[in-house]
């Protein structure tokens, strides 16, 4: 590829940034952000090539833009990108929901002549900002696209992961957002719930478990307020099951059920098993 | 001092052991466990100086006997051992919920001329057994004691763990259990919750969020069992406190309360940012 447009050079934008250049698998890649500061940063760093003053700049001769903004700016900003690019461009984003995102970019992409291919990697960590980048953040880690047409924007946009380490695997929006309502969006709201719910004078009593317990508690609550919010039916469904296995564990320690509890152990243990890292 | 023995050489107790030779506290340790290939990992290891064929040879002469045993059979450890100590021997235990022992052992140990000093290292991790002995397992981490008298046996015991690099910290048995229950209990309990009610099958769309919210469940179910039923009335309370949150949480869910939701956020943040660890 000869040049990207990263819109928004946060931990995940920089990271993408930083895995493609120093793979050699991008020529060129223009960064816009809110703040100078962190674009200097994401520069000295090689995550990106140029900083761009205005999205104009940044997305001019694009090939791919990708955008790398919390979920509730993305609509925005490509809205503010896509009077500015030549036709054929795609528009990819690395949003935590998806099905919001494909209702209102869909039709509009195509109304310029481009095309959007939803994507999310499914990496992280609690620190943000450019400076916190790390080329090997997506490494066998999964990236999902949602959307598999056209063909040759997929599978560009999937080869721009697949160089960045990533693992790409189709799914569609809707499939997605309830998904990662399960494997993310309740773990992090059931963190900030323990987190919020122990008074901190305990702390000295406490162990690494629940220093590892409450880890993403430590995010963003801008961020997640979003995600949150975006994807709350999902959600709430994920918090029901939760709940229901909650209330019948607790029925398990009132009623002194020791043989069930240890059953309700046993298979938490199972499940966890499957997971090869510690 | 010369000698002391360790009745059930875990991973507590191996790495008790490792943590005063290495550190020349003490001259001699006798350990004494179910499984004679983990007692002779625990000797190659350097957790113990000798292997003991019984409870009784095990204690002979021991000036402090450490019984590092799951929860359940602390009690008839104690019991087998007593008849064959000099009195004068101070007992401790490493378990992780104090009441019950408490209230079994001061008195019968008295009987025999001896003392019981409860003991508690907020210490731990995934692995078990000798082999996963760490001398420095301890360091910085608080280790709470649970009888202040006789003084003399308070302050040989609070040596011990100093000498393995703990903090020494009084608090009585049922204080401790309520605090453990808020910070090691319920947050391994909400670990089993959520590993048990997510389907294996969505694993590949889960990151490291979720490997760290569900880590604990990877724990011994037998111990657990064990802990939560000797601790249920603290652990149902904790639960309710937590509960009682979840159910404010997803009231603002429902009803779109985004500026309720940022704040409980925030509030989970603020908490955890009084954890300096990541």
């Amino acid at each position: 590829m000869k040049k990207i447009a990263i819109l928004g050079v946060g931990l995940i934008g920089a990271s993408l940034g930083k895995a493609l250049l120093s793979r050699g698998a991008v020529d060129s890649i223009s960064g816009f952000g809110r703040r100078r500061s962190n674009l200097e940063t994401a520069l000295e760093m090689q995550c990106i090539t140029q900083i761009a003053g205005t999205v104009e700049a940044a997305v001019r001769d694009a090939e791919i833009v990708v955008v790398c903004t919390p979920v509730e700016t993305i609509a925005q900003t490509i809205r503010a990108a896509l009077p500015h690019v030549q036709p054929g461009t795609i528009f990819t984003d690395v949003g935590s929901t998806k099905a919001s995102i494909f209702d209102d970019f869909h039709e509009l992409c195509e109304k310029f002549g481009c095309v959007f291919i939803g994507g999310h990697p499914i990496a992280g960590k609690e620190t943000s900002g450019a400076a916190a980048a790390d080329e090997n953040l997506f490494v066998g880690k999964t990236t999902v696209l949602t959307n598999p047409k056209p063909e040759d924007a997929y599978e560009k946009i999937a080869q721009m992961w697949r160089n960045a380490g990533a693992n790409v695997v189709f799914m569609p929006p809707l499939e997605h957002d309830a998904v990662l309502a399960r494997t993310s969006h309740l773990p992090h709201l059931i963190s900030c719930l323990l987190s919020a719910s122990t008074d901190p004078s305990l702390y000295p009593f406490s162990g690494t478990g629940y220093l590892s317990m409450t880890r993403l508690a430590a995010g963003s609550p801008d961020i997640w307020r979003d995600i949150l919010t975006d994807n709350r039916q999902n959600v709430l469904a994920a918090l029901e099951t939760f709940t229901e296995q909650l209330e019948q564990v607790r029925e398990f320690l009132k009623n002194g059920e020791t043989e069930a509890l240890e059953t309700f152990l046993k298979d938490a243990k199972a499940n966890r098993s499957v997971l090869t890292q510690p």
